[in-house]
């Protein structure tokens, strides 16, 4: 095979104004600095891989991975399966070097540089950390023309923004087993994410192995647990990632799982059992029951040792205090120490919690309830409150930077509300302009998604999560002026697709529900529809948590639906485009829309019958009856106004735990 | 709500072909007997089962996941997310009844009756096993008109016809997840299938932890292999399934990762590593080192007792001893204890290893191929080879009873191979003309459908097993006369449905691979093409094992392609209809398939080319050209015998490792 030369010239990027017949590159997240040039390096098979003698497991096995990845992306038969130590061929190569073993610690240096030399890309970095990030960005620059696939030359310099990029999974409400946190790990890790926060008990379940208080997980979870060894396997596998896990086993309320085994440690004396609904719940550990701390500290010393970071966070959340307010000996407790509130009593319990972790090794860290003035500024503040619970954005956040607390933000970030991307890619976790000392903005330290799953199950929570994490990776990685929404657009599909390719199933489930739904392989009338619905947004899908239990089903057509549904948004533009310049042209494609709109209602209608389509008939028909009537509207037919406002109505309505997307676009439409 | 009266009009059955107007049910396996009645039980939120105080754990399970997997499947919001204890109302109701908890063992009662009763379904069982076949034939008894879903009243008996119905996964050519391994025991379960056969270790991985010996899993699985841990967690998973899990350490050949580690082990001094390709090699264990049997004596004391049933499978396949006839010492040994034959020392090993086994509690199953006439007929013996392997169809089977061996048949059912699932049906383990005695007869246990994973990824495994495993299963639980294939075909589309429904990827994987290969959301051209394209079958794919290295890529257009191409089918059918009956309406049918054909192949061109697709062009290009010249031959144009032949020739060649499904069918068209 003859060698393609590579050449380069470069070109650097201000922003991300692409100029025309520039390569495109689908990095995501966007490098600090990249200047792409024209040349490329060819895959073949002789291509290889060269890694340092005695590299980290880390390495070893990134690269192996990026080996796999490569040729099941492009099917090309590369020979040498696994990395080499060293090569004097002349054959194309990538050659990673790195200084030393990095720390999963904040702040450790995870840089990296990629150069293109001739038939070889360097890369270089201070530690294996850096070394992993390169390899992801690698497989990004992967591109083809009709002829063979290539890696596409550029240099790059990058660096995180934060040093803390976290993703929280909610494993108490819906358990999700071993493969699924581990594909999803794998694609954290692909766009450079750092910290997992493992949401391990809440009042739906305690997910972990106890040894010492086997209780626990027997009686609280209904055989739904991590053992201590698959606790275990996970952390090395995270590590292996780059990822650091925190685990999390929230106290002293939302512990209606840990009262059911316990109910002796309860602040109110009455029967306990695992809670199926969702919401906010009043079970609380007693603060001021010696036994309480005697459990907490043996559950700790065996929890703390599986994991392999500093932190260890408490919960600490939405404690309403009041099982402790019915509490006579509490009361009296409060008095007789000159505790004031159930705050202040509240911070009594953190700071004894504090000891006992410190034996341990570990930091607290907890949601912003645990900041109070007592707190000692050795706690990391989970920031997570905003206008939802009436708060200012970013209140706790700069109220703890300036407090001397460390922190982190997740307000913003709740990936379980079903908003679109651009509502999370906007969210500046520490705009510039804010005052505060540099020391102070040292002391955010990033900030995390967080995926709450009351209504996201292992079939289902993939495509919660991805791909508008991608897209949140970035904000947490890249420079704060990458706000381009355009080109984040341009991208994510690529993104989404290698996600997929990685195991996550964020695309591929979707035709598992409908098929369920159809009972047949002919589902193509509920793929049309589910492209133009979004599930309900912000809580207002199991409204007071009770509509949905945790055995409730989740097969359902929402639950096959997913934010940014992709036909509203090309409708939108379209819509846009059409008003701007009423072209026929741009006429002509909006009819085609409504056109097939209704002809796929008349194919839904076609399908033999059942209870699950049934319920989805309205919804079709509310489309296609909006479709008609601007149908009727843009090729001057008489219409009723009275009819159009009736029509969008209805059509506004949440059927099914879903709305249809194109409300507004229709109502542009229609005026 | 309304109760629904439940009525019944006993229909009984013999065979299987149903009245009009008869509820259909789609039972696989197929029960002894069973009487379809005209009433039904509705499916509402207050449906609840009940089982008895202090079930087994197996019963807890399978109730929960019964109510799991009946709310996803029907989308009902079921009240009651647990099975009760007792209840007095009059709500539709499931009772389960069993005497005692089952013993994973041969011969085990796992019979069950099912009956209905006013709003009442009464599931009766000896042992909890068969309590949980019933319920999974509940769950196949889930049925709907328009407006509700419904269990179909019937009165039915059944029970096994063999005790042994297993799957053997191959986890060495290619490792397999633990979350892969769960869900094909699911998808074993709902089946009624009882062994799981664990090919744990092989030429290209050692796939088990061992304590004592850890160079094994270290040196020998390029990381891939099972913990101590996840074995114990599998077994306890399977058992709780009802399946039994035997391991399968292969020896004395088949060990070049076992030889990788501990070379000096090995009959003949070499370099030993892991071998990336497929085939049958020379490494094998030194019969006559001492240091051997200290290793596997070392080796079975840590994984004899991970594992609850009594059978230890030794492989013991395929060793033609070529290292041995260079080894002189092996020689010299030979004839200084007058062993004859390589066949002879590796009774001498076998009969070492049983007693070893023997100390752990452990009988030896074996290949066929380990029984010598001196091997002990405690061992059971696993007959494979077939008219592949130049040998007689059940021949080592009817052998082995005779001699007085327990025997297990995977001969016919090697589900690897990509073969129709008809061939696999038509195999019947222990025919009843066969000259039996009734003893010998009862020797024969059963038998293993067997996926060898030299081509199979955990992104693929799934659709090489299913659906055609739920047929062999049928095979090996219901009578012998339940031939019947076009009930078979009629049923498997919604058991295939229902297994995707438990977590299998056979369906949804496909488009995972399609949208790599296009790197769009635009497959239907891709999904087309597929639906007439078979992967090649029996050793075609990857002729002398080298063309794919273990390292290759699986994710081929060959790797979404499945058996039983399910357009290549119904043009078949449709086909077979034209040409007995050549109405125009018949014609019309096969004209619009030519349309098709020809049309989608211009879609794929006109996608954006890339190297993955531009190697599919040729094989549409061809499925366009037959479908022209076919089109033009029916429509009354004239056509080119010449060409219509070098079409045909050119058509049957294979492309990308699949081959088109009709060429047979478009050469009766065209004869």
């Amino acid at each position: 095979m003859k060698a393609i030369q590579t050449f380069f010239v470069m070109v650097l990027f201000s922003g991300f104004s692409f100029a025309q017949n520039t390569p495109s590159v689908h990095l995501m997240p966007w490098p600090q600095t990249i200047e792409i040039a024209k040349g490329h390096l060819k895959i073949d098979k002789d291509l290889h891989i060269v890694i340092p003698e005695n590299s980290s497991d880390r390495v070893q096995h990134a690269a192996t991975q990026f080996l796999r990845n490569l040729t099941n992306k492009t099917g090309v038969f590369i020979k040498n399966g696994f990395p080499l130590n060293n090569t004097n061929t002349t054959n194309s190569r990538i050659v990673i070097q790195y200084k030393r073993i990095g720390k999963l610690e904040i702040y450790e240096d995870e840089s990296y540089e990629i150069s293109f030399q001739n038939k070889q890309i360097n890369v270089q970095a201070t530690t294996d950390l850096g070394a992993l990030h390169a390899l992801e960005t690698l497989l990004q620059l992967v591109n083809n023309n009709t002829d063979y696939f290539y890696f596409q030359a550029a240099t790059i310099k990058d660096q995180p923004r934060f040093t803390w990029r976290g993703l929280m999974l909610d494993v108490a409400r819906h358990f999700q087993p071993v493969g699924v946190i581990k594909r999803n790990l794998r694609g954290m890790a692909s766009v450079k994410m750092n910290v997992f926060h493992w949401h391990l008990t809440d009042d739906q379940g305690f997910r972990i192995e106890s040894k010492l208080y086997p209780k626990l997980h027997t009686l609280g979870s209904d055989g739904l647990y991590y053992t201590q060894a698959q606790i275990k396997d996970i952390v090395s596998y995270a590590d292996n990632l780059g990822i650091l896990v925190i685990p999390e086993i929230d106290i002293p309320g939302h512990a209606t799982a840990f009262l059911t085994a316990y109910p002796e440690l309860a602040s109110k004396k009455q029967d306990y059992s695992i809670e199926r609904n969702s919401g906010i719940f009043d079970p609380t550990l007693n603060p001021i029951n010696p036994k309480t701390y005697e459990v907490l500290d043996g559950l700790f010393s065996e929890i703390a040792p599986l994991f392999t970071g500093k932190y260890f966070h408490i919960g600490g959340d939405e404690n309403e205090g009041k099982h402790w307010d019915e509490n006579k000996l509490i009361q009296e407790f409060k008095q007789k120490n000159g505790i004031d509130t159930n705050h202040d009593l509240q911070t009594y319990f953190n700071i004894k919690i504090e000891k006992i972790l410190a034996k341990y090794g570990k930091k607290v860290m907890g949601w912003e309830e645990i900041m109070t003035p007592t707190m000692p500024t050795s706690a990391l503040i989970h920031s997570w409150k905003g206008v939802n619970e009436g708060k200012k954005p970013l209140g706790s956040l700069i109220e703890a930077a300036k407090k001397g607390y460390q922190t982190v933000l997740s307000n913003g970030f709740y990936i379980d509300l079903m908003q679109p991307v651009q509502e999370h890619y906007a969210v500046n976790p520490l705009p510039s302009h804010l005052d505060l000392t540099s020391e102070e903005r040292k002391r955010v330290l990033g900030a995390e998604a967080t995926m709450w799953s009351e209504l996201a199950t292992p079939l289902t929570i993939d495509s919660r999560i991805w791909p508008r994490t991608a897209a949140i990776a970035e904000r947490f990685w890249s420079a704060e002026d990458k706000q381009d929404l355009q080109h984040l657009q341009e991208r994510l599909p690529y993104i989404s697709k290698q996600l997929e390719q990685l195991g996550l199933t964020h695309e591929s489930y979707k035709n598992v529900i409908f098929r369920n739904i159809t009972a047949s392989e002919n589902i193509l009338p509920l793929q049309v529809l589910s492209r133009v619905c979004e599930p309900l947004k912000i809580y207002t899908r199991n409204k007071g948590g009770t509509e949905y239990q945790t055995y409730s089903p989740f097969t359902l057509f929402a639950d096959a639906c997913t934010p940014d549904a992709k036909d509203g948004l090309l409708f939108q533009g379209d819509v846009e485009m059409y008003l701007k310049n009423p072209t026929d042209k741009n006429k002509e494609t909006i009819l085609n829309w409504l056109q097939k709109w209704q002809d796929n209602h008349l194919a839904l209608k076609k399908l033999p019958k059942n209870p699950l389509l049934n319920n989805l008939l309205p919804l079709s028909e509310n489309l296609a009856a909006l479709s008609e009537i601007t149908q009727h509207k843009l090729t001057g037919k008489a219409v009723d106004q009275h009819k159009i406002q009736q029509l969008l109505t209805t059509a506004a309505k949440d059927i099914q735990d879903v709305e249809l997307t194109l409300i507004r676009s229709f109502e542009k439409l229609l005026q």
